[in-house]
């Protein structure tokens, strides 16, 4: 997507060097834009592990590019076999509960044995790489394309007046290759001319919102507004959103949707103003084998110091605040489980379903 | 309430200093804890316009003691009247949206005018600030009172299990004289030795949670976890709360209620958890003429800094950082107006009703 003029991924192989993975480190943004090379497995593990990359699609494109720069290693090793299984290892290692992590480095693992030589494993591990990299932006951009259907829709009915959209945390391009899901049918509908806004919750307490997808929206041009996670409600009470569209982190076949924390309470408020409440997604994202997510998706806490310090510029420098009495303490649950009954529908790359089991499956007809 | 070991209200007369009134700034919190002279009506004036103390009831009382001190001032001047008629003038133009502003001023106006000679004027004002300060402490007492058996019939069905409450905001003793409106019950129940435990929004953007609700309740020693606006939901999807009390900043006779943005996404999240959500309040917060809150309440909007940039605490030094891209826009709603509905009851000082017109004028009948 855009950035200052020019058009990025959020990862890709450097221009000119084979060897040499580049992405746009995240942790300084929206205040710097940083590219960063990464030449070693132990820097591509550094990058998923301390968040230089985040997002589902973007951490497994990386461990994809990651084990291509495992079999560089391996060549000049002892072992290469030995070199990759324990690439294999440390990459899987770095963030446990993401499932396209692990899923990544298995088909990189897979599609590696099938090599004849150790040069040929070279090859098919930077194809691979670049085919995950590309199967992620071409789903997403296929998601945008089922989601601008339902825009156009509203278009219609608003009789050509300005689109709100509200979304909360970052399902951007960030958080991917290209594209994003929440925000693809976003940038399809602008890129098609259509009048529309993004309302950007901040998404307290890592502020994607704020940071990301706001610097997203920023650089490609698109009409947003960050608001406190507190605005959304007042704003649909108040005919100020048409549409909400959210990512998700994990989905049952059932419906219910594992997202940012605070999103239940995005789609309760949708509800009770009968306002559409979209889940975009890759079909990745399902979980195939839970019925009941409010109850049985585990949700991770992370660190109280998330809720109690943050992040921001202060004269050119980032600097980190205390905002509570340093000795209250904090909770943080990272995620939340909307029922199905709460959304509207599920936007995916096959096309648009409703929230439960029998329309899930009959799009997704291999999983019954 | 409890600071450190001392005993404090939020406003006061100088100890063996009559004409000194002492506040506590409440800009630092809870990083600082100064407590500020105020000699002069535009000190005072100052102090509430420049936010060192803020909240409903405290807002009222502080313009009490200032035409104190402005009956003070007019002693000296050239004309006690005039003095005392622009001071009126001065303080109800701080804040022109507070309703318990200009009260205050008319009540002392009007008791001031029975004076027969101006040193009778300044005994009146001095005891009528007393009065204001004191029936608001003690229709704040009576809140806590009443709010403490809703908390007692909670602590029989949970059989001595900690109870978990829920608030929004700082309807604290900071915002009051003493004890506050929402904390009232809670500091009541604490006090009795009852087991609870407070989930303590930080109320986004100006995080009167995080800041002053987690301060107040440290201090007075209340177990309670800071969280972000975002997790209530969630916790309440999980048994982790019994009970949300807020404030608020108006409430109409048919139960409408106008609190901090982002009630009304706890309220929605209490109702489709049966959680029982109550609104406290002194019976002054009352509209008595509005019929639909949710479309005749005016909603302020503040200014976008308050959202994109924080202060918190870096190296023992206050700080100011800026959260989101630099061009960015932001809105920034006040407040939301949670409809009766969606309320179990309304706790004030005379007892706890119903949020609808019937159970309220059964308890008002004055107002009929």
């Amino acid at each position: 997507m855009k950035v200052k003029e020019g058009y990025y991924r959020t990862i890709w192989i450097k221009q000119g060097d084979k060897k040499t993975i580049q992405i746009i480190d995240q942790r300084s943004l929206p205040h710097e834009f940083i590219i960063k090379d990464l030449n070693t497995v132990d820097q591509v593990a550094e990058a998923i592990k301390d968040m230089y990359v985040r997002g589902a699609g973007l951490i497994g494109a990386t461990a994809g590019y990651g084990m291509y720069i495992a079999t560089l290693e391996a060549l000049v090793s002892n072992s290469f076999d030995e070199h990759l299984n324990l690439a294999a290892k440390q990459l899987t290692a770095t963030r446990p509960t993401a499932v396209n992590l692990a899923w990544a480095v298995d088909r990189q693992l897979k599609a590696i044995q099938k090599g004849n030589n150790n040069q040929e494993k070279v090859d098919i591990a930077y194809r691979t790489a670049t085919e995950i990299a590309d199967e992620d932006a071409e789903y997403c951009r296929k998601i945008g394309e089922f989601g601008l259907s339902l825009i156009e829709e509203i278009q219609l009915k608003k009789k050509g007046k300005r689109i709100n959209i509200l979304t909360h945390c970052n399902a951007g391009w960030l958080a991917f290759v290209d594209y994003g899901t929440a925000t693809s049918p976003i940038y399809a509908a602008f890129d098609k001319g259509i009048d529309i806004h993004v309302w950007v919750d901040e998404t307290r307490p890592r502020n994607q919102g704020a940071r990301l997808t706001a610097w997203e929206l920023y650089e490609h041009g698109v009409p947003h507004t960050v608001i406190p996670d507190n605005v959304g409600g007042h704003l649909m009470q108040h005919g100020q959103v048409d549409l909400v569209i959210t990512g998700t982190d994990r989905t049952t076949y059932t419906g219910d949707v594992a997202n940012k924390i605070g999103t239940y309470l995005k789609a309760l408020s949708a509800k009770d103003n009968n306002v559409p409440f979209y889940v975009a997604l890759p079909s990745s994202t399902f979980d195939w084998e839970m019925r009941d997510g409010c109850t049985d998706i585990p949700i991770e806490k992370r660190d109280e110091n998330e809720v109690k310090y943050i992040q921001g510029l202060c004269d050119g420098e980032i600097k980190k605040v205390l905002l509570t009495p340093l000795e209250s303490p904090a909770a943080n649950y990272a995620f939340d489980v909307t029922p199905g009954r709460l959304v509207t529908g599920l936007i995916t790359e096959r096309g648009v379903c409703e929230a439960n089991e029998k329309s899930i499956l009959q799009l997704f007809p291999e999983h019954k």
